[in-house]
C-alpha cells in the first residue's frame, strides 16, 4: 500500500484511525471464552463493528506471542482475515523489532513476506542495518520508533549531543535510509507539544501516533502540531475501543468508541480543508 | 537459574560457550528437509553433540517467527528439549524485545513464563519501564542490548552527551534497575577494545558477546578485556558451529567446532586461574 493509497483512504473514510489490537484473554468478554478460538473471535467481531470508521489495524505481537503456537493461529487468521475482507486497510505489525541484517531480513520475511502485514515497527538502537532490510518489498513500510508515549522514553530518547536530541538524530538519520513513502515514525501522543519541532525535520512523513485515551493524549493537540496537507497522521486506540464494555454487547460500545473518534476526527479533517 | 549457577557451570564445563541457534532452512543439511519438522531435527542434534561444551543455547526468534506456527512448535520443542535434557543449560530468548510496560509484560510472560527461556534480549530505547517488566520472575534475566556488534552500530549507540555515549548512559542507567544477579549486557566481540571502557562501568555482570567467527571478532580480545574473576562473559557463536558442514555428516563437523571452542576457552580460563 502506497502513500498516495493511504491519503485516499483517509479522505474516504473521513478518519485517520488505527484500531490497535492488543487482544488480552483477561480483558475480553468473558463469554467469548468458550469459544474455539476466543481471540480470534473477538477480534473478528471488532474489526467487522470499526472496519468503517478505521483505516488501520494494529495487532501488539506480544498479545499473541504470550500464547505461543495458539496465539500465532489466532495472529494469522486475524491478519488474513482483515487482508480478505479489507484489502484497502493497512495492517501493522506492532513488534519493535531491529537485529544484525540477517536476522532482520527473516523478521521482515516473517511478517512483510508470509504474513500480509503492510508495515512493521522496528526499534533503532541497532541502526541502519538493522532496519534497511525491511525496506526491500515495495510498498510495505517501517513504522520507526522516535519518540514515544511512554515514561521511559525520557531515559534515552532525549539524550542530547550539540543540541541534538536522540530522536531527533534518529529522525534526521534514517531518512537517509527511506522516503516517505516507505518509512513512517512513532510519536507519542503524550509528547504532543513536541511533534511542533518533529515537523520541521519530518514535515511530510506519516506519524503512527499511539497513546490516546488510556496513555492520556489528546487528538486535539496532535492534530494542532502534526497534521500536514496530506493528513500525515495515523492515531491509534487500542484499550478503549476493544474493551469499552465487557457484556454480551460489547460490540456495540466499541463500534459507538469508533465511530466518536472517527467524528472527532472527521471535524480536524474538516477544519484543515482535507475533506 | 542464578549467577553463581552459571559460574558453577563454566567452572565444570570450563567454557563460556553459547551456542546460538539461528536456524535457517536454506542452510541446514538438506537431507533434513525430509523429516516432519527439519528445524527441529537439526536443532536436536547440534544440541545432542554441543551440549557437553556448551553452557547457554541462544534461539533466535526471527528464524523461528519466519516459519509462523511451524516455527513457533520447533520453537517450543526446542526450547523444552534443552530443558529437560539438560536443566543446567542457561537458555537465552534472542528477541529484541521492549515496548510499554503492558506490552513488555506479554512478551516476559511469552518468554519466561509459558516457556522456560532463563533470559531474553531487550532493546534498551524506551527505557526503565519497557525493561522492568522482565525482572519480576527470580532468577530469570534481561540481556540488554548495550554495544551491538553490527555496522549500524554506530549510528546511535555513540552519541555522547557531556562525554558519555549512549551505550555508557545505557549500562549506567540500567543499573538503577537491576543488580549483576539478573542483568547482563550485550556487547559485540568487533568492539573488544571498548570492553575496558565497559568493564569499567559494570565490573562484573555478564557480557553476552556475540559476533566471534562470522562477524570477525577474536575470543582472545574479548577475554583481554573483559573477563573477570566470576568468567563474566557468555561468548555465542551460531552459524560457525550450525553450518560448519552441509553433510550428512554435519554434527561430526559441528561437534568439532563446538570442541575447539572449548579448548580455546579453557586455556583461557587456566591463565585466569578460574579452573
Amino acid at each position: 500500500m502506497n502513500f498516495h493509497q493511504i491519503f485516499e483512504q483517509i479522505k474516504l473514510k473521513r478518519s485517520f484511525l488505527c484500531v490497535g489490537l492488543d487482544t488480552d484473554l483477561q480483558k475480553i468478554p468473558q463469554h467469548l471464552l468458550k469459544k474455539d478460538d476466543p481471540i480470534f473471535s473477538f477480534n473478528k467481531t471488532i474489526i467487522d463493528v470499526t472496519a468503517q470508521y478505521a483505516i488501520a489495524y494494529k495487532p501488539n505481537l506480544a498479545f499473541y506471542e504470550c500464547y505461543g503456537v495458539k496465539g500465532w493461529q489466532s495472529l494469522e487468521k486475524t491478519v488474513h482475515y482483515i487482508k480478505e475482507n479489507h484489502p484497502q486497510i493497512f495492517i501493522i505489525a506492532d513488534a519493535k523489532r531491529g537485529d544484525i541484517g540477517n536476522t532482520s531480513n527473516m523478521y521482515a520475511k516473517a511478517f512483510l513476506e508470509n504474513l500480509p502485514f503492510d508495515a512493521i515497527t522496528v526499534a533503532p538502537y541497532m541502526g541502519e542495518d538493522s532496519v534497511t532490510p525491511f525496506l526491500t518489498i515495495k510498498d510495505k513500510w517501517v513504522i520507526l520508533l522516535a519518540l514515544t508515549s511512554n515514561k521511559g522514553a525520557s531515559d534515552f530518547q532525549f539524550a542530547t549531543e550539540g543540541g541534538e536530541k536522540l530522536y531527533e538524530r534518529v529522525l534526521k538519520t534514517s531518512q537517509q535510509w527511506a522516503s516517505k513513502e516507505q518509512m513512517m515514525y512513532v510519536v507519542g501522543a503524550t509528547k504532543a507539544e513536541m511533534l511542533e519541532g518533529i515537523r520541521a525535520i519530518v514535515p511530510e512523513h506519516f506519524l503512527l501516533v499511539p497513546g490516546i485515551g488510556a496513555q492520556g493524549g489528546s487528538i486535539d493537540e496532535v492534530v494542532r502540531y502534526g497534521m500536514t496537507n496530506n493528513c500525515g497522521l495515523i492515531v491509534n486506540s487500542s484499550r478503549d475501543i476493544l474493551y469499552a464494555d465487557s457484556s454480551i454487547d460489547f460490540a456495540i460500545h466499541s463500534e459507538k468508541r469508533a465511530f466518536d473518534l472517527q467524528q472527532q476526527m472527521e471535524i480536524l479533517l474538516r477544519k484543515k480543508g482535507l475533506v
